[in-house]
């Protein structure tokens, strides 16, 4: 049996391959991206469900149109007018299963074999794993603390013309917790919009922030390539698997659209009715108050407790919302050395290497706050500074020697 | 913006595309292939619901694992054991969002482009167009009233190694409606058996038997490299979106969860626990015999209908299960001139051209009879045989003069 290049070049997760080790009972996980399960409005998603059941029948039970519920999808371009001023139609947006599959659709859509890709280095590891099925060459661009490198982005997409799209998370960015400022914005929609690429901005997390203010988009509503990504994973629930994608080009969404019936036909009817249902008969808003200051509580129990237990020489992002604190090993020190260390004393995380798509052995890992309480996680981190400092006292034996 | 080679190759779906049309109120459809709604079992399911969030509280509503519910595995794992003999494990199913993702995923596991797919002429037009997104080269092998032609196959394997599968229904076939005799079974799986490619069984409609008795597969339990795809969108809601994918060969199953990964993470997790329950605190068996008793009545109001309102000429199929009739018009007739003007009397139905992958202005179309009552039935047959008569009538004037 021979199989295709492109499974054999797609990476399958890092935090898959590890979650039996990382769910046993007795360990502290940092690493994979869950929700706290205590965010999660079952009591009112259940009285959705009646709900909605008496109120549509068989039609939360019957094949459904491919585009998704429209009731939802005029929610969702309601709420973009309310949150951002943004124009948004019901037919400028389709429903996915989960943000996750709108990646495999776009690169399905505009990839031919050796076509490009702007990554931000690092980036997320599921668009790397989406994207590979296209057998893409990527092109990655330094992210910097407020976004993208400006100046290399232009010179990549200047030398490069086999470039299609570019690949970015502007809030609370995975895997680093880092969000584009206002002026990075600016910047890189000058130089984007110079380009015929399309610029994709995944947003699952934008509404989890705690600092700062809500910052408008780089291209969505702005640039005619724009498409836009969210997700009701990280504000009402991952396990009913929706997300849905934004773009006011309408070839561009024809062309989804097909790629979507091919997939799937069409995302889970039921669970769209549920989450409408959800989403018009409670305060949103309320809710999404509640789940920002447990996470907020949670990553500044996790910075405080780095601050304390972590050598000084020790990097660390500190993000204004989300799920991800980013950390910088000092130079030459490897996170997957670290990750087993680790493991030894039942914490996990993630090593920085499944982040980029051409290195190893990087300095770099993500640590994820939102799934463990405070005392866990300050737990956690003393255990990891701990091995930090023996790691550090091994280096400087080595030099010394 | 240029868009990718394999999005310009994939078909959009015609049942899709028509769907404004075919579903307003006074429309009389035989287009899709919907299950009656009067066959979901709604109140059954909401206890289950309930049940289901009372036992697992949050599970329901988290990320879970790739390969799907272990339980629901198992299940299907057992019932395969009871109903066919068949040695099946959990770790060699995977849940899939719907079985048509199924198709997806396979084809991105095993094709590079330009490789090849024996198709079932006519076949179904989802498969169609899920293995066009990676750009194959089709190989119609004729479809006989008993199966795939074997010695046509065998040439076709014989003469282009760059085969990498074959896909078939051999239950109640969409778009036909036949089933592969036993015979036929076993000479396919003589000829299958000694090339090195794959054989996808395809079998949402297995269960819809009403006439005859279940028959083993062709290569599932006994062919390395055999893929058996089922669904539950038949016999409990396609709403939910759930099938899934059997395989033994480890290695391929492998390579289907890491595009599994890719594509969409996991299958909604809430639907499964659901469905999961609903399976495990019902009698299942007695549930699909009202759907089988149901449609069987409905098989036969429209084939009673055909034999009374249609000209003698025309031929069509006698389903001993499923859900559909392929009519054979008189030579020369187009089926998509004849849908055009069935159209303007309110009856719809697929013409048979979306179901090749080269051919266009067949003879044939696809008639569903499940989502109609027997009086509808008998209506809208009487008026396509009106349309019919009057059609034969042109044709004889037109070779006359």
């Amino acid at each position: 049996m021979k199989y295709s290049d492109k499974i054999q070049k797609t990476p399958s997760s890092f935090i898959r391959n590890i979650l039996k080790v990382t769910d046993a009972p007795d360990v502290i996980s940092f690493a994979g991206g869950l929700p706290n399960p205590i965010s999660f409005p079952i009591e009112e998603l259940q009285s959705s469900i009646n709900h909605a059941i008496a109120e549509n029948g068989a039609k939360l039970f019957q094949y459904s149109t491919t585009e998704g519920y429209l009731p939802l999808r005029q929610y969702i371009a309601d709420k973009y007018k309310k949150d951002y001023g943004l124009d948004f139609d019901p037919q400028d947006i389709l429903i996915t299963t989960g943000s996750q599959q709108a990646l495999q659709l776009i690169s399905q859509v505009l990839l031919n074999k050796g076509e490009g890709i702007v990554m931000e280095e690092p980036g997320y590891l599921g668009a790397i794993q989406a994207f590979s099925l296209a057998e893409p060459e990527f092109y990655s661009v330094t992210l910097e603390e407020d976004g993208l490198n400006a100046e290399q982005l232009e010179q990549t997409l200047a030398n490069n013309d086999n470039i299609k799209f570019i690949y970015t998370v502007p809030n609370f960015h995975n895997p680093t917790g880092i969000t584009y400022s206002r002026e990075k914005r600016e910047e890189l929609y000058e130089v984007v919009k110079k380009y015929d690429v399309v610029l994709i901005e995944d947003d699952p997390y934008g509404e989890l922030r705690w600092n700062g203010e809500k910052l408008p988009y780089i291209g969505a509503g702005r640039l005619e390539n724009s498409v836009l990504l969210g997700s009701f994973s990280k504000i009402v629930t991952p396990g009913m698997r929706l997300g849905f994608v934004i773009t006011k080009n309408k070839e561009l969404m024809h062309h989804i659209n097909t790629v979507k019936q091919a997939t799937d036909l069409h995302t889970n009817i039921f669970s769209q009715m549920i989450i409408h249902d959800y989403l018009t008969s409670n305060d949103l808003q309320s809710h999404v108050s509640k789940i920002i200051n447990l996470y907020e509580t949670q990553a500044n129990a996790m910075l405080n407790a780095i601050a304390k237990y972590f050598p000084s020489t020790v990097k660390y992002t500190k993000p204004d919302g989300g799920m991800f604190i980013w950390v910088t090993l000092e130079e030459g020190t490897s996170a997957l050395e670290f990750f087993d260390k680790a493991m030894e004393e039942k914490v996990a995380f993630v090593p920085g290497d499944p982040f980029y798509t051409d290195k190893t052995h990087v300095n770099t890992l993500r640590l994820n706050y939102t799934n463990s309480s405070p005392e866990i996680i300050e737990e956690g981190i003393k255990r990891l500074g701990k091995i930090l400092y023996s790691l550090s006292a091994q280096e400087a034996d080595r030099v010394a020697n």
